[in-house]
């Protein structure tokens, strides 16, 4: 049984199972469920992955779409409200592109996520445990999610590291 | 002692020590050990690493070269013997230079994996926790690799995540 | 509490906490503390890193370079001293790009760091878990980073992986 109130942080690899993890903990919580997006279906390949993460989930669920404006998405749910924010590298990459002060959302975001009022879920991706990539902006995004990773981490409850669709326990 | 019949998955990074921790496991039963392998030797590169791996296996092993037909050799090995398979991800790999059914592929070796028939042990790359790759083929590769891992290691009786030459246990 | 005597192995991505988690380890022996730093400023990028790692060590570090001769300024250290090496991936880039022998350096590396004479604390970088890299360069690299990993953490009383600022304990 998840926490009534509490941060869970599940990170991973792409292809981790880290999506389909979290649903399974946030439905053991009663509905209705909030999921919260920040992909935006920009090309094929991602409007497919959407579609695909949409089916499985299935009824009982409320999507909110907030590609950019996150914290405020999670200021507006309502107390108790068991809640999937899928995934917090997708909102920087965002973020990145829209050239927005990257500092001071991730301290908005981070201050937000510090405060749960209800079950909250929080997926990321771990993206630094392959060479270091070529180009500087690939490296940039790849500092940015390690930071904002650390800082999330360090003000959830419980912090699951994803591995084959199996969680180790981290926190 | 593994367990007399069961599956390990042994799943790790580059040089992470997946086949010699696997070789460890799998010598801990009695001879004559079974050594799948799905490497093909199409550059120097692999020539080089297939031979380095044979000359640290030794003595008491029987190997079987199965770089597609995977499911095929598995099945045919006898009751109770101890088996290395090395690796799933080349043997993905194999598949999508061959242009085969992966979905299909997939399911049929899992389906074998699943019923083990003595102390099984198969070796799977983790490649997921880099940077997006910039090409659709690895993206469809890594994804394609994610899928396998998690479906095998959703049937494993251990779960082994190699790191610097250790095992951590997931399962 | 550190051990008195003994070898902390602390590995993981980019940006996941690995050398402020070393510092807190080593500070909490007294000071004075050495920081063996094995980067060299050879861009504006890896400047602006090497500033900020020694602005956040603060007071009661006496820093040593070491781009190179690595086992010496282990060595040169006096019994009992807390030290940080840190890290081992650029050291490893450092012996590439300086065409020396990397077997014979990293067995010298590796034979000194097996003998700690006080709490001893390394860092290093796991890269072998993205997609294989194109340029055989970067492969060599994730080869040679691998194999220095898994000899350290052999000799290594302690090796911790940090996920996302966390460390988990893997021997």
């Amino acid at each position: 049984m998840p926490d009534r109130r509490g941060l869970t942080f599940i990170i991973g690899g792409a292809r981790s199972g880290k999506s389909a993890h979290a649903e399974t903990l946030v439905t053991a919580s009663p509905s209705p469920w909030a999921y919260i997006a920040t992909a935006e279906a920009y090309d094929d390949e991602m409007r497919e992955r959407i579609a695909l993460h949409r089916a499985r989930r299935g009824e009982g669920w409320a999507t909110v779409d907030a590609p950019l404006d996150l914290a405020a998405a999670i200021e507006a749910l309502p107390d108790h409200q068991p809640v999937l924010i899928d995934c917090l590298t997708l909102w920087l990459t965002n973020h990145m592109l829209a050239e927005r002060d990257l500092d001071a959302e991730c301290r908005r975001l981070v201050d937000v996520l510090s405060r749960p009022r209800g079950p909250w879920f929080v997926v990321s991706n771990e993206v630094g445990l392959g060479i270091v990539p070529d180009n500087a902006l690939a490296r940039r995004f790849r500092d940015a999610a390690g930071r904002l990773n650390q800082q999330v981490a360090a003000v959830a409850n419980t912090v699951l590291l994803m591995v084959a669709g199996l969680p180790l326990k981290v926190k």
